[in-house]
């Protein structure tokens, strides 16, 4: 469906967005202690990767819902902030999550995607997927309120 | 306002909860990597602790919003499953968290309670407050869904 | 759970608040429509009231989740607009909705307040009941995020 | 984003699906109070469409956002209900929505799919788009959780 309305990817009004983005993305300790990694950077999306870790799991060692959802509001965050102007930050404001499926697997991934960058909200959505292989599963959504904060 | 609404707790079908609570608290992981602990039970209301700890924060130092959700997921979780049968297991449907406030301070306690305890789906509320000495301060709502699955 | 956290009565920056919400809500095509009229307005409380009408139904002859959320959401927006400056005026940026029993009554009100009220952005939680002579059954929650915007 | 992950159409259960959509939406006293029509029906696909009506508006003009959500509410519904064994009803149990642009059009339109069907419960996301002339314009996001009911 969104293939249809999909704009082309706006120009980001900072040129320098991507290392933007790394920066923000390394200044998150929390990131390295779940152990996630910036994957794709690019003008309205990012992805973020995650291998599996028991740790990080509930009962059933499944990915905790806490986990997930630390993964798909990065991914929303940076890819809202992919679009900001030199010299914001990034917050969530709210995001709401359905877990579709057990988040099983050898690794996961976060993909994000801005659907309208404002100059103060941005709503973005974000889909996690659970990695087998060669394989991937749907596991769970996200629709998220972003806001830029000039530094 | 709730207070008006907030109906006598109820009868919780399995009268061993309390500890049934505390073994499924226990056996998640990520509870103690977090450094999470169990605070109150009682029927249809659990509450959760978390002292501050550095590397679950994000660029600012507040506690990362994946973190804020992973408490406040369990907690609804935890208040759900105090009205669950014997030999139920309790799975997160979808959540929605707003961000109130910059989750800052020495620790975090995040409260549940049940607002409706269906058989198979509850619904429930949260609070996230921060803690400083003896102040605290209300940094983020949960509005979620809970599934009992039979073990 | 709400008794313990809600602070008193914040003093609303625009004294004429209660005169200034019923001329939002008579401004509105839409209550008229439904049906819908405002009942309390205090500082960040607003309560709207609903007669049953079978137009406003789905298939089972209980109101649809669409009437539902125009009353929750109004709530929502006129207990944010009772703490706004003069001169403002409101707009949902986003709501979620649990349904939590079928909204079957003779009518229907809608309670709404605010959690955090900010300069721009303030978080709301509302409820509605259904009623039957003096009873009344919790059927909906919503939690929401409205914008004050300068006219 | 979409376009990589959208399964392919998967067969209905109930072969007369399209009929039984339309049966379900005619029901529903308050599509027609409204004026929305039933667009496409194809399994896990819905749409509706409203045509503009100033008493449907909030104090701007713009289309309310309960009947935004009525309208992205029923396509969810109706495209959950596309994929559900004869014999069933369907019934919300909560969705959430981001409101991005003001509900300025001639008319409306709501695009619905599954993400997610289950035996239970289904996850949809939909889109609403306000059109002039030849043009359309995303206004509306929902994230809906929706409920197979045996009748």
């Amino acid at each position: 469906m969104n293939s249809v309305v999909d704009p082309p990817d706006p120009a980001p009004p900072n040129p320098d967005y991507a290392a933007a983005t790394a920066r923000l993305f390394a200044a998150q300790p929390v990131m390295a202690f779940l152990g996630a990694e910036l994957g794709v950077v690019a003008p309205g999306r990012v992805t973020l990767e995650l291998p599996y870790r028991p740790e990080l799991c509930q009962q059933d060692g499944f990915l905790h819902a806490g986990v997930v959802t630390a993964l798909l509001d990065n991914a929303c965050g940076g890819a809202a902030f992919t679009l900001m102007p030199v010299g914001s930050s990034v917050l969530a404001v709210e995001f709401k999550v359905n877990l579709l499926a057990p988040a099983a697997g050898e690794a996961f991934v976060a993909r994000a995607e801005v659907r309208r960058a404002g100059r103060t909200l941005s709503v973005c959505q974000a889909e996690l997927f659970a990695q087998r292989g060669s394989e991937e599963k749907l596991v769970a959504l996200m629709q998220a309120t972003m806001m830029a904060v000039a530094r």
